[in-house]
């Protein structure tokens, strides 16, 4: 079966293959240096000097541990919606505690400076949150804009950079990302199970005077605690370790840049050759993501047209929509290892069931479309 | 290396081999069967007709999963102490705002009716907390009292099984645990990095009324929703459930009796064997753990002298003693997939090392002994 779907993605087979060797003590000053190399790597990719916490857990997990350990009950929060994932912040922030302030974003749209500024200026939050590329609609958001907001407010920037990390440029410091959180299994290509959050110093000292957080497994100093000694403050997955260390040596070899740069051309590809086959694309061309795209079912058609035949005649899996947009959208992943040639393929089965289907399109465009791009 | 300490234990090939096999959709049937085999096997082995949540995360983060879904800010909880993991389940409740009762219990012992009771019957918990098999000094506790005592003042029982499920009876629905939690690299031989709770209608119950819980990716609730889809709440990690899964059914093939009287047969032959040597156990005999043995540092002798030696020259990793028993005691992890040999293994090196060092006793008389009980 073919994964195209916004993660877990398909693993390099040294990736699977890393992750059958014996299980070793973690412990032991060798186990410590494999999770000093992951660390190291990851720093580059994230395009940070601070720590990163490496977390047992899904996504989700590190996303709360990010919110945990500085929010408390009663604290105010700005979370910016635009999708599942922004809105996850909220719920973990009510979760928690505290009083949400929703910047509210249109499915498939961005936000401006003055949409955010203006909840901002009415909010005594001290605590910002973004999701950055929305899996949930195919919108990345411009983390800048957010980041100054928050240095001028004097706020702390959470950011969620699940499906953007490896995948488009994440500029963990430059942005002023106070907490910015990831994942292994989406443009990493590492087995799903171990989240991330890089943690900076006003964070840390956020942390520090938040003694009513409400965080034991995931209480972000703790982390710091055992980083000093180069470990983690609980049990890791060993076998899901060995499996990231592969996949971000993989990385380090294919070189970050060129790794943005094939997830943006294949994206751009992907794309252009979409509306090509006459479908219309949920995000707003603006703000597209470069991991994933989302796109609309045609209105004489319904999910399992297009889902249930990639599925049942080509084995292709890819995402539904969700929520409000549940049967409206069809979503693809285009990230990790992806290359041309799943793209091709995905695009091959689309114009045979969308034909069958009588879609209006000339047989062949979307494809010749992508070739002509990718030239 | 040989691994012996107390978990992650080494896993047998078939476990390894399968984390290694392709990614796949996490919201896919054949994904929900493969959960739902390892549903149905657990419950065999917990003894439980309750739901088991599947946590990615440490079995910390299962532990924290009980105490946050049932626990609140001020509410009073009772705790069984007696060792670091005993102890941990008060730190997890303070953090998240209790105020814990301890029930004092010196390490390496265990408690009566009694000291229960006196500490129960002079709060007003709601919760009361025992770790089963004390992994830090390889005691194992009755947990039938502290459910009988749970009955009696209608508490909840939030109970520790990490290394005992698998290894030793658990009784979950007999004993009337309500969150019983458990983990995978332990005693079951399966990859760190998947925590478990079975959870009780009670429970549930508890948590339906708990509703200032500070809970999101550990909210017990979550799992409940999820599972009624055959699924589970957050991305799971699916390498560690195909490695689940095979670890499972080699359990369901042995037989989970005859694997408990393995575990029962080699502990025993362990600590006869160590007694023969001339040395002291820490725990004392009538609460002796059947997967975990520590063993007092003769006092002539320090940490390195034992463990260093056992790493270097033969390969085998044990653990260290905690806290303020390090340096003290020595700790043996014979759970899982451990046979006779690894028995025979460990001791014949201790026997050199200690031959070496000039400690007192008769040489060949550990693994004499070993193989006299094992006959």
């Amino acid at each position: 079966m073919k994964l195209l779907i916004p993660g877990p993605v398909e693993l390099d087979s040294t990736v699977s293959n890393a992750m059958a060797k014996p299980i070793m003590g973690h412990r032991t000053p060798i186990f410590s240096e494999i999770l000093n190399e992951c660390w190291s790597i990851l720093k580059e990719i994230y395009n940070t000097r601070n720590d990163i916490a490496l977390i047992t857990g899904s996504g989700t997990s590190a996303m709360e541990a990010a919110v945990a350990s500085v929010v408390k009950d009663s604290d105010e929060v700005v979370v910016i919606e635009g999708g599942k994932f922004g809105e996850r912040f909220g719920e973990i922030s009510e979760a928690f505690g505290a009083k949400v302030n929703t910047v509210p974003v249109e499915w498939g749209k961005s936000f401006t400076k003055e949409d955010v500024e203006k909840v901002v200026s009415d909010s005594n939050a001290k605590v910002i949150t973004l999701t950055h590329n929305e899996t949930s609609t195919g919108v990345i958001h411009n983390a800048e804009i957010v980041g100054k907001i928050a240095r001028e407010y004097d706020m702390l920037f959470i950011m969620d950079a699940v499906t953007s990390l490896g995948g488009d440029v994440v500029e963990t410091d430059k942005w002023g990302v106070d907490l910015c959180v990831s994942g292994s299994q989406k443009c990493l290509a590492a087995p799903p199970g171990l989240g991330f959050v890089a943690v900076s110093n006003k964070a840390y000292e956020a942390m520090e005077n938040n003694q009513k957080r409400k965080a034991y497994y995931l209480d972000l100093l703790r982390y710091r605690k055992a980083l000093k000694k180069e470990t983690t403050p609980y049990t890791p997955s060993v076998s899901l370790i060995y499996g990231l260390n592969t996949a971000l040596l993989r990385i380090k070899d294919e070189g970050i840049n060129v790794r943005i740069e094939r997830h943006r051309k294949l994206a751009r590809v992907f794309r252009e050759a979409v509306k090509a086959m006459n479908l219309e694309l949920f995000a707003d061309s603006s703000c597209a993501s470069n991991t994933v795209t989302s796109i609309k079912i045609p209105e004489d058609m319904n999910d399992d047209d297009i889902r249930g035949n990639l599925l049942r005649e080509f084995e292709i899996l890819v995402a539904g929509g969700q929520a409000h947009v549940k049967g409206k959208i069809f979503r693809i992943g285009h990230m990790g290892n992806v290359q041309f040639g799943d793209i091709i393929q995905v695009l091959g089965a689309m114009e045979i069931i969308l034909k069958r289907k009588g879609h209006s399109f000339k047989l062949g465009e979307g494809v010749k479309t992508a070739l002509e791009e990718f030239l």
